[in-house]
């Protein structure tokens, strides 16, 4: 226990031994389910029948049907093993990882070089099959599961790091490489990836540049956009884009890489990936703290942007009833602050190269925010366990909203002063039918708003929908800040996207997919794809 | 004069007062010429009919011609007063900052708003009339001036700041605005621009964001893919398209905005922007360095990568001839090392937030690499003016290479361990006939060429090119790491990008601009438009 503070006492969590390292998976992803978020035992859901999506569209009648013939030319392409047909395995490739969508693929291939690939959508093109690339299925807007009996291209296979310069920081390496294993290496180099998620034990980089992944790190190491170098992409007639760039700067021609990054498979398939990483600094501490109202979450966050300047890397906040499902729902999970009437919580890491000087300084800013009575209480992770113990009540979020029943997700970004006036709002419009959580990237102005019952019901949704978008595109927000459109939202960009910008992107797609064959029926409106 | 370091006394430079702050050009842009760099005198280059690119292509003829119904037009649009036939300001509309590329417009247009614009170039496109988009004209690679008779938009009387959030650190403003003007406003507010270059006095941003500027500052920020938010765009047919968002993430559908990052103009007009800008952390230091060869300086990158960590913002390099050239030709500038046999010259800048700390790690940093062998003398501004002084040297090159005679400039990135190979090969390769001076940004591995000769002569350019692009390519470098390709350079590109890539920028071109109005002859080869 250490004494922090003038006033108040800081409470230090106990170590907890239950994690190995900072923000670590407790558990490997699921085999059977290929799960995000290691989710311990294999949980096997009902599925929801969540008035899908897919019930209110029509198979496009221009898409072939699979035939003898076409699995004989991919078994001669992939060999035997990689064509695969078995039951269960489709089951797990067909449904995503909130049991809420589901397919009917009848087929699931996993190639093994960029040349598969190309040689299968060559094909598929060719015979006009539709087709849905996957990575680690981690998706939550059913952007990586069929619609109807789309072909699985899934790229797990090509998983090999390729280079890596260790003066300059720049990763090469194939599109199904997970997340959490490149993490790991580049750990032993001395490096960080420049994004971290909670699915990172299964998604991988391939899927988080086709969805333009945000995370825990985006605050400070900015987007994909920014970050990725290069890629290798497949478009749909087989052709294979060579932008796999290592360099920092090039402006020569269009910078057409940038349409593959957040496309969500729709315009190609990803196959390499070139991305600058930071280096590795050594001093990361992290605060989890509570504050009286939201307004002092605010106030703390531009105190932070202020005080902590360089050495700020992540600000994240949860309200209340997000740290009772969190409690209530994971093992191993404890607030580390004791119980009181906190409303809202926030978690804020600091990475920089001197310990002694960074921890010094968030000290100071601590001291400081408390003394302006910005923060009630608060405790200082004094270890690593300490801090991923810490960060496993941001991170299990999504988990505990699993466990808890049905969840409707939105992922939002609003004007940080408005933000919470939207979950305010939808408490009152629910009443007692519904718990409306919140959480999320409060220094990137990105909320997760979660509203879980017992069970999926109409009724709840049309309470919700459209007035959560409508709400959102009042106030100049965006319907999804970083989980894509997917399925779940292709006919609600509108409220995020005029309509003129709309049409061109339908143009876009038009020219680099004529028929239309990847990831049909996402992204863009119905509308669009059944005129074309 | 400070005892500084242990063996090794560090010449602290005199003050000098001939600067008011850090970088700032030392005049305004002359009102004649607008040119960039701030040149104090009202210089009057000959044109040097560099055996212009111009003289190798054909006028599209598709393209018409101007009548007075035209003129009648435009007028009625924006008034007399913005429709500009005047020879003297034709003249410097159609002549780019180095006096290499001269077009022959008879029309200079400066609207006032989007709505102008639009209605602008709805009009040319219904009438095959080219266009150029101007902005600062500063551009090195023909890309801002007519090469025919094009018809001049000039966007510098957009020049509004639109909003700025001090919460969020967004801006919102004109394309016409001034680089430097935003650099000062932001100031007052606490937050600096996440790029600067020297062309700052005069390059507007609507240009930045068109050529995808790099600069100074890109070590530190990243590039701005990754810190521009929104755009407002008009394309080719007068269609506004808003993409103005003020979202730090937005994943609805493709991210647009990009293609206009970086495009040159050729695929719409920028005509707003919103971009994050950083706060202005206090504690900037500044080194300058001396290093006995080139090894040395990338061994001292790779350090001040680690040892610097998240204070590092700059890491400029220079060669002993660059050096001389700017001692020889620019007025107050003065070499802060005793005059010794360096061979390279390097430019350390670090920002933070905490004066005493970023003071000590840069001292410490540089005691080791001297310690280490890696610099062999140094001196560290000791106040803003010392400091301004410093980057006079590294900024003032492009307009002490102007002053020196003609010059071949390429912009390349290259790897950093083979960069300088190619700078020393150029030598051997030229003789006497030239003086090969090297700078840039060694932290980007963005090597700044020039070739100084008494005049342009085609058999120096023929020992120049395509070798440097050939040796560029080989190395897997870009020809152009932030000039873009501009007249210069648009037949070139293959050298950087495969066909298929350049097909598909062909593509993109043809669907947002199927006229090719939009500065024609120019980033793409003219074997790609001709086709068309």
């Amino acid at each position: 226990m250490q004494n922090w503070g003038r006033t108040r006492r800081f409470l230090i969590y106990p170590a907890v031994n239950f994690l190995n390292n900072r923000r670590s998976n407790p558990i490997a992803a699921n085999p059977v389910f290929n799960s995000a978020f290691g989710i311990r035992s294999a949980i096997r859901f009902q599925h929801r029948g969540f008035g899908s999506d897919a019930t209110k569209i029509q198979r496009n009648p221009l898409f072939s049907t699979l035939n003898s013939e076409d699995i004989s030319y991919f078994k001669g392409v992939l060999g035997e093993k990689n064509v695969i047909q078995d039951e269960e395995r489709l089951l797990t490739a067909n449904t995503d990882w909130m049991h809420k969508y589901r397919g009917s693929s009848k087929l699931l291939l996993q190639p093994r070089s960029t040349e598969e690939v190309s040689q299968i959508l060559k094909y598929c093109n060719s015979r006009s099959l539709a087709v849905v690339p996957q990575g680690g299925n981690t998706g939550l807007v059913g952007g990586s599961v069929p619609v109807f009996d789309e072909v699985v291209i899934n790229v797990s296979l090509m998983n090999n790091i390729i280079s890596f310069d260790k003066v300059s920081g720049i990763l090469v390496c194939e599109a199904g490489c997970i997340l959490e294993n490149l993490i790991t290496f580049l750990d032993t180099q001395g490096y960080i990836m420049p994004l971290d998620l909670g699915a990172k034990g299964s998604s991988q980089i391939g899927g988080n540049v086709s969805t333009n992944a945000g995370g825990l790190r985006l605050v400070r190491y900015g987007s994909l956009h920014g970050n990725v170098l290069g890629l290798e992409v497949v478009l749909a007639n087989g052709d294979v884009l060579d932008m796999l760039g290592t360099l920092r700067k090039d402006n020569t021609g269009y910078d057409l890489k940038h349409l593959f990054i957040g496309s969500e498979g729709s315009l190609g398939i990803v196959t390499k990936v070139s991305i600058l990483t930071p280096p590795k600094l050594s001093a990361v501490n992290v605060a989890f703290l509570a504050c009286k109202d939201y307004f002092s979450c605010q106030k703390l966050l531009v105190e932070a942007k202020w005080k902590l300047g360089e050495i700020l890397s992540a600000f994240e906040f949860l309200d209340n009833l997000a740290m009772d499902l969190v409690l209530n729902h994971l093992e191993g999970v404890r607030n580390p602050l004791p119980p009181s009437l906190h409303s809202f919580y926030v978690l804020i890491e600091t990475t920089g190269s001197d310990e002694a000087y960074s921890k010094e300084k968030l000290e100071a800013f601590l001291l400081h925010a408390m003394g302006a009575g910005l923060i009630t209480d608060g405790a200082l992770a004094q270890d690593i366990n300490q801090a991923s113990s810490f960060w496993l009540i941001r991170e299990g979020l999504p988990e505990a909203l699993m466990k808890a029943g049905a969840v409707y997700k939105y992922d939002l970004s609003l004007p940080i002063e408005n933000m919470y006036n939207l979950v305010e709002e939808m408490r009152i419009r629910l009443g007692e039918s519904a718990t409306v959580v919140a959480y999320g990237h409060l220094g990137d102005g990105n909320l997760h708003l979660n509203i879980s019952t017992p069970q999926y019901e109409d009724k709840i949704l049309a309470q919700i929908e459209p007035y959560v978008y409508e709400w959102t595109s009042k106030h100049r927000g965006s319907i999804s800040a970083e989980h894509g459109l997917g399925l779940m939202k292709a006919n609600e960009i509108f409220y995020s996207k005029p309509t003129n910008v709309v049409h061109l992107m339908g143009s876009i797609k038009k020219a680099l997919d004529p028929k239309g064959i990847l990831n049909p029926y996402k992204v863009l409106p119905h509308s669009l794809s059944s005129s074309s």
